[in-house]
């Protein structure tokens, strides 16, 4: 398949229909993958940031639960399959050029995003300010894990490889 | 230069040292870039999604002020260096394996994020549940535009370029 064909989603039209009209036509890059990011209904938390080919945002859209195409393990991925914490979309919006998706979402399970059991990914802030770059140190800002992963994710975590635990 | 290469920030280390530590070492892809997500400080509201490269990551850690790379320009872009609409860094995130950043935002000039004059990029909301996906109706949720385009960039709208202007 060209990955960059629409899949089951329709044709892109001109820059004006893609920009101000109502078809919902999005773009997948070279690799057929698109942005997503999941944020907390509630609270406007980011909880993760993650890729969907075609398949992926079909299966969203259809099921109302965020599934995402993991580049590593080269697969569909249905968020909390493995560890019950499944992503209920309560909102799907794109952006102007229908390159990229936000999810507002509500979590189930334990109500942890992040594999390693933190309610969202994005648990450490990054001091602002000039200085030196390479040893800037991060605070931890997320809060304490809401789960084991070593006791949820049997086959041992796999950080670092762009497609975290289910 | 080697896309991957840190730039400025730290060498990474074991995976371990990448999700549970305080050093920040940011990984780019193989184009160079990683995934930037701004969020309104006060409402959550996701405003836009965009790309750095290491310079760009840099120049807003040091600055405060949102920097991207325009994958289609080929160049840095500091955010509003033509419309005034900067976005004022008050708080940067990465997440667990630190391929991508949240920033907390506000917007300044016009208070809008988007290169077609509304507050966010993120204006029409996708129906969810089954049925066909090709005539799939979107909905304008994201309100009036805040500024009128044609009139902040004399060189025309660059829709549908993956480079929103500026």
């Amino acid at each position: 398949m060209n990955p960059a064909a629409p899949g089951p989603f329709a044709e892109r039209g001109s820059a004006r229909d893609i920009e101000e009209g109502e078809a919902f036509a999005p773009k997948f890059d070279d690799a057929g993958v698109l942005a997503a990011v999941a944020t907390d209904s509630d609270t406007g938390e980011v909880l993760m940031f993650a890729w969907m080919d075609a398949t992926a945002l079909a299966r969203t859209i259809e099921t109302g639960h965020a599934h995402f195409y993991s580049r590593s393990r080269g697969r569909l991925w249905k968020k909390g399959e493995e560890s019950g914490n499944v992503l209920e979309v309560v909102e799907m919006r794109t952006d102007c050029d229908q390159d990229a998706v936000w999810l507002k979402v509500r979590v189930s399970g334990a109500g942890a995003a992040c594999h390693t059991g933190r309610r969202s990914c994005f648990y450490r802030a990054v001091p602002l300010g000039p200085g030196d770059l390479t040893g800037r140190a991060m605070t931890h800002v997320g809060g304490a894990p809401l789960f084991d992963p070593a006791a949820v994710y049997p086959g041992g975590s796999k950080p670092d490889t762009g497609a975290p635990n289910d």
